[in-house]
C-alpha cells in the first residue's frame, strides 16, 4: 500500500448549467431567473471553485449574431481573468432545439446531423480559444423510444462518423483536447446509445482517431442503471480513458436527479473519492483531471440556496478526501486489507515463465486431489464485511 | 431493405442445466428430482432441439475419478449420436463450489486462480473433443459486494490475465474454438465485474488474444441493469463480436428470473428475433450461431411442465420469427421504414471527399442562418410511433 | 368459470393534455405548437373516442380573468355537445406553476396549502357542472427529496385535512362524484407521498370521508416500481376503490415514459385487459369506468403522428380485448386454469363451521405425520408456465 | 422540536437464521457450516443483543417429533435462561418446503393451505410460551410468475382468511401478541402479493381482526422497489401500525441482498435511525420495538466473519443514533428546520371553525388576484438543500 501524500488544493470545476438552471422540470415552470454566466464566475470562485464549463448555448444564445457573440465572448473572458478561474472543459448543446429530436450526429435525418457536426466543430473552437483540454460530448438525443425506429448498424456507423470527424478536426488544428463521451442509458431519450461506461469503452475501441476519445462518466448516469459508479470509473481508469468526471448524487433507477455529490449514495461517493484521490490500493493509473461537479439545485431553492448547495457539492467532496485519506493511512485498515487479499491479487496467477501447459502439467488432472484442494482453499475467510465496516467508521468521522 | 428470403431450420439449443434444474432457490428446497443428462438429450431432441451445452459440473460431477468420466462421457456421446444432437458450446462451472466464493480468475487468493484456470482448461479440452466451438464464460464470482474489497486494477489485470491464458491455450492447441463472455451486473455478487455487453467489450478491447473473444450476452442479463437488449446485441453484432446468445425472460431489475424466452418484455423479444432472423434493416454483420435458451422452469412445475417448457421457448421463438418475416415484407412497415428515414441513416454525413473543414467553409458560420436552418428541419415528424405500432400489429397476428 | 358475452363498445378518454402535450422535456424545447383544446375534441371523436378529461389549465389558463374563463367554456361546451363527448373526469393542476415547488395540500408553507385548496375547490365546481363523475388527483409535487426536509406525519395529517376537506364540499354541494388518488413513486419530487396503489390503500383508511375516495392508478406509475400493475389494480378492485385508470405504457423502473399503450410491457398490458374486460376468473368486482388513456405523443412526431399514436392506444386495447375474450372462451386455457388450481383457491381454506381450533384437533401436531403429508401435496404440478404460454399464444393471434 | 432526552440502551434482537446462515445462494453451495442455535445465543448476548428471533424450523426440524422438539426447546430455553435474552419475536417458515411452491395460505391447492395454516397456528403456541409479543408473518411464497396463474381475488380473500384465521386464535388463547407482516416485492416469486408496506397496509384495513395485525418492514425489501423506507416506516407509524422493524443494507432494485446495517445507502440509514430514536419532528407515534437486523453474513465470511458482521449492525446503528440525537440538539439544524417550514406543516391548513366554504368565500375566486397570490408565494426559498447538508456533515461527524 502507498503511503499517502499531502496533496495540493483539490481542483473543483461547475458547469455554469449547474448553477445558473432555472429550474424547469418535466411537470413545472421555472422557479429561479436565470443567472448571468458573468455572475456565477465571480460567485463561484468566492466559494473557491479552480474552473467553469459550458455548453455553447450557456454563453452565447443558439442563433446570437458574430458581433453579439463577440462582445459575449469578450465579457466572459474579462470575468475569467478577473477571478483566475480557468476553463478546463467545454462542451456542445445538442439536445435542446427540436431539430435535434431525433438525434444530432445519429438523427434519422442527414440535414440534421449535418447541422449537429457544424455546431460541435464551432464550439471546439471555441474551447480551444479559452484553453480547454477536454471537449465532453453527451449525445443525449441519440437514440430511440422503439426498436424499429432506428438501424442500430447505421447509427453506430454514423456515430463512429461523427466523432472521428471531431477527433479529425481536432488533430489537424493542433489542438491540445481531448473528447470525452459521457454514457447515459435513458432520458430524454427512451434508450441512449452507448448507455453505460462499458459501451462507450467498446464503442471507442472501433474508433480511428480513439486514442484522444475517452470518457466524462456521471455519477448518477451509471446508478441510474443500478451500476456501481466506482466499479465503472475503475474499468475506464485501467483503460487510461478516464478523461473528465462528472459528479453528483442519485438515489437509483428513476429519473436523473443530478443531487449534490453525497447527497445520493454516501458510502459510494466516499469509495469514488477514495479511488479518486488516493489511487488503486495497489497502484496504477491515476485521474489527474478536475473534479467536476454537474448537478442541480433543488427547485425548490432561491438564490441562497442555490450558492450553498454548490458549496456543499466542495464540502461534501472535501470531508470524503479527509476521510479517504485518514482510512488508507489507518494500520488496522492496512492490516484488513491484507487479511482481504488484496495486496495478493496483485500478484500475477501465473509464476513467472509458466505457461498453462506447464501449470496443467504440474498440478495434474482434475479428479479427488483437486477437490480436495479446493475445500481446503474453501476455508479461508476474507474479512470482507469487518474491512468495509472500517471504511464506514471512517466516513461516520469514528475510526 | 433486403427482401427477407425463406431460412433454413431454426437450430435451437439447450444447456442442460436448464431443464435439468432441481429448482432449489434462495429460500427453498427442490422441488424436483436431478435428471439425467442422457435423458434431457433424448427429450430435447424428441422436442426438435438441435444441440445442447453444459457446464462441466453437469454432466461429469466434481471430483469424480478418470474412470467415472470416462464412463459418463461416453454414455453421454453414445446419446448425442442417437440422437444427431451437437455440442456446440460448453461453459466451465466456476462458481458453485465454496472456493469459488471470493471469484475464480480474480479471487484475491492466488491458489484458488490457479485452481479455477486449471479447471477451466479442462474443460475447454472436453468441449474441443466434443465438436464445441464456443466456450462460454460467465464470471459470476468474479466481483465484489463492497468497493474496498476488490482492487480493480488488479482484479481486470488478472481477469485479463486468465482469458488471454486460455485463448492462448486455445489457439496453442489448434482448436476451432472461441470464448465469450457472459456479462451480468449482479447476483451472485453484489457487483460483478463486466457488468454489461458494454463493460465486456471494452474489456476485449484491452486483451493480448481479444481475436477469439467474445460476447455470449443473455437476455435477462442485459434487463436486470434496464438496459435494451436488442440494442446491446446490436452494438455487440456492429462490432463483429456476438459470438453465441442466452435467450430467455425477466422483468427488469431485481433477481435473475430466467423464465421462458418472450415470458419477459414480448415486443423487445420480437425485435431480438427480428434482428436475429432479419438482420439490420440495411445490412451488415448477420448473428450465425444458434439459438440457445438459458432458462430455468418454474419451481412450480413438475415434469410434464418441465419439458413443455422447454417446447414454449421454441414456439415463442418461431412464432415470432414468422411474425418478424411478414413485418419486414410488408409494404406498408416499409413506407413507414422509409418515412422514419431509416434508410437516410446508412448515408454518411459526409458526402464523399469531404471533409470537415470543407464542410464549415461551404455551411458558413453559426448564427440567424443556422438557427433559421435548425427550425425548418425540425418540423419533420418522424412516424416512429406509427412504425411501431405496425410492429405491434404484425406481433398479435392482426397485421 | 364465467363465459364471456358479447360486450358493449369500450368507452375511451383521453386527457387533454395528452394529445396536446407541446413536447418539451427537461432536455428539450417544444416540438410542437400548442392544439386547441376544442380541436382535440373534434379529432378525438373522429377517432372513435367517447370523451375527455382535463386539468383546470389545460382548458383556462391561470389567471384568467372570470369573462375569460365563461368565454373558454362555452366554446368548449360547444364541442362537446357538437361531437356528443362527455368528460367522465377532470383534475386540478397542483403542479405546473411555481408555487407548488414544495407540495400543494403538503407545501411546508400554509400559505400554499391554502391556495392549492381553492385551486382543487374550483375545478371540482366546474367539473360537476360538466358532469364529471370522477375527480383525480395526482398529489406530484407531495413529496420531498431529502428526508430531512419533510415531517412526514405532519405531511400525512395535511393530506387528510386536504382531501377529507375537499370530499366533505363535494358530498355538501351533493355533487355525484368520487376523488380518485393517483399514486406515483418519484417525478418530479425524489419520493412522492403515497407512491404505490398500496400506500394510497393504506391512506385511505384512514381518512374521515374516504367512502368517496378511492384510485385513479396508471400503469407506468406502478411499473416505475418496478411493480406488477395489474396484481394492483386486482387489490384496488377487491377493496372497492378502483374508481378510475390511467392506461399507457412504460419500460420499467427509469423516467416516466407515458408510452402508447402496449408500446411497454406487452403481456402485462393484455392480463390488464383482461381483468378489466372479463373480470376475475372467479367472478367478483368489476371496473365499470372509462378506459381512459393518459400517454404522451413522442417527441419525435408531428401532428398526424400525434393522432395516429391516440388512434393507437384504441387500437392496441380493442385487440387485446379480442385476444382476452378468446383466452377466456378457449376451453384448452379453461382446462389447464382447472389443472394450475384457479378455482380452488376460491373454495375458503376451512370447510363452513370449522374453526382454527378444529383444524388443529382433527389433523393432529406437526411431526413426521405432517411432513409426510407435505411431500405427499409438494409433488403436484401446477401447470402455470403452460398456463402462460396459451396467454401468449392468443396474444401472437396464434391460438 | 421537542429537545432528546438520553436514552436507555437500545435493544438489539437478531434472527437465529441471520447468523446462522450457512451461505447457500442460488449459484453456490453452503460455505460455512450451521451453527446450533444455542452458540448463536451465547455468542449473540456475549456481543450485547438483547433478544434473539426464529422460524420454528430454525430451531425445531421440520418433521422432528414430539419427544425431539422438547429436548431441542428445553435446551434453548436453558441458553435464554443463562444469558438472559428474550424472544419478543417468532416466525414461520412458510417457504422453504417444496409443499410450498405455489404459496403456503394463498396456494392454489387447498390442502396445502390448510397444512401451512395448522404450521403457522402450532408456531404461534411455541411463540407465546416463549414471551413473544409479536408475531412476524413474511408471505415470501404468496405470489405468482405470471398473471393468469392466480386469481387475485380469490388470492386476497384466501390471505385475509387466514390472517384473520391466525389473529383469532391468538385472541381466543388470550395471547399478548400482535401479526406483523412483512412486504417483499419479489424473490423467490416473480410478484409477491402485498408487494410493500403500502399494500399491506391496505390490506390490513380489510380484515376483521386487523387491530392486531401490523407490519415488519425490511430496509432491503422497500429498497428493492426503489422506495424510501423512511417514508414507508413514517406512513405505517402515522397509521399506527409498526409493530416491529427488520434493519439490513440493499442497493436498490437487485436480489435481496440482506447486507449489514448501513452497508447499503447510509444517508437514508441515518434518517431510519432519526426516525427510531427521535421521532417525527413535530411529535407523534414512536416506534417502541426491538430494533431487529434481520441481514445475512456475506458468503466470504468465515465463523470470525460472521460474529463481527453481527457486531457491525450494532455498532452502525448506535453511532448512527448518536449521530442523529446531536442532529436533533443543533442550534443551527433546529433553525434550517424552521427554516424548511418543518413546523409550519403542523398547523392545520384551514383555521379553527374554518371551513372549506368560508375559505372559498373569504379569498375570493380564482383569476389576476390568486396569480399574483401565488407568484408572491412562490419567491420562498426553503434551505432543503442547505438542511441536507447539514444533515450529512452530523453523519459524518463533521458539525
Amino acid at each position: 500500500m502507498p503511503s499517502p501524500t499531502p496533496s495540493a488544493p483539490i481542483q473543483f470545476t461547475f458547469g455554469l448549467w449547474t448553477v445558473g438552471w432555472s429550474a424547469q422540470d418535466p411537470f413545472g415552470d421555472a422557479t429561479r431567473a436565470p443567472i448571468d454566466p458573468v455572475e456565477s464566475v465571480h460567485r463561484l470562485a468566492e466559494l473557491g471553485a479552480a474552473g467553469v464549463t459550458f455548453h455553447d448555448d450557456d454563453l452565447v444564445p443558439f442563433g446570437a449574431s458574430a458581433s453579439q457573440r463577440d462582445t459575449i465572448i469578450a465579457r466572459f473572458r474579462a470575468a475569467l481573468e478577473a477571478t483566475g478561474l480557468t476553463v478546463p472543459m467545454v462542451t456542445t448543446n445538442t439536445f435542446t432545439h427540436p431539430v435535434f429530436k431525433d438525434g444530432a450526429l445519429t438523427s434519422n435525418d442527414r440535414g440534421v446531423r449535418r447541422l449537429a457536426l457544424r455546431k460541435v466543430l464551432r464550439h471546439v473552437e471555441l474551447g480551444a480559444e479559452l484553453g480547454a483540454s477536454t471537449f465532453v460530448m453527451w449525445g443525449g438525443r441519440e437514440g430511440t423510444e422503439y426498436d424499429g425506429a432506428k438501424d442500430h448498424k447505421a447509427a453506430l456507423d454514423r456515430y463512429a462518423e461523427g466523432l472521428d470527424s471531431v477527433a479529425a478536426f481536432i488533430k489537424d488544428r493542433g489542438y491540445a483536447m481531448r473528447i470525452a463521451l459521457e454514457p447515459k442509458p435513458n432520458e430524454p431519450r427512451g434508450d441512449i446509445l452507448l448507455p453505460t461506461v462499458g459501451h462507450a469503452l467498446g464503442f471507442i475501441a472501433m474508433l480511428e482517431h480513439g486514442d484522444i476519445v475517452g470518457l466524462n462518466p456521471e455519477v448518477g448516469h451509471e446508478q441510474m442503471s443500478g451500476l456501481n459508479f466506482t466499479a465503472g470509473i475503475a474499468q475506464a481508469l485501467w483503460q487510461d480513458k478516464l478523461f473528465h468526471i462528472d459528479l453528483n448524487g442519485q438515489h437509483g433507477p428513476r429519473f436523473d436527479q443530478d443531487l449534490v455529490f453525497g447527497h445520493g449514495d454516501l458510502l459510494s461517493a466516499f469509495f469514488t473519492v477514495d479511488l479518486l484521490e488516493n489511487g488503486f490500493p495497489g497502484g496504477g493509473p491515476r485521474y489527474e483531471g478536475p473534479r467536476h461537479f454537474d448537478y442541480k439545485p433543488s427547485r425548490t431553492e432561491d438564490l441562497q440556496g442555490v450558492w450553498r448547495s454548490a458549496a456543499a457539492n466542495m464540502e461534501t467532496y472535501s470531508l470524503l478526501a479527509e476521510r479517504a485519506r485518514a482510512f488508507r493511512a489507518d494500520p488496522e485498515v492496512q492490516e484488513a486489507m491484507r487479511a482481504s487479499g488484496l495486496d495478493e491479487l496483485a500478484v500475477p496467477t501465473l509464476a513467472e515463465g509458466e505457461t498453462v501447459a506447464s501449470l496443467l502439467e504440474t498440478e495434474g488432472d482434475l479428479g479427488v486431489a483437486i477437490e480436495e484442494e479446493a475445500d481446503r482453499l474453501a476455508a479461508r475467510g476474507y474479512g470482507h464485511v469487518h474491512l468495509n465496516q472500517l471504511a464506514l467508521r471512517h466516513v461516520l468521522g469514528a475510526a
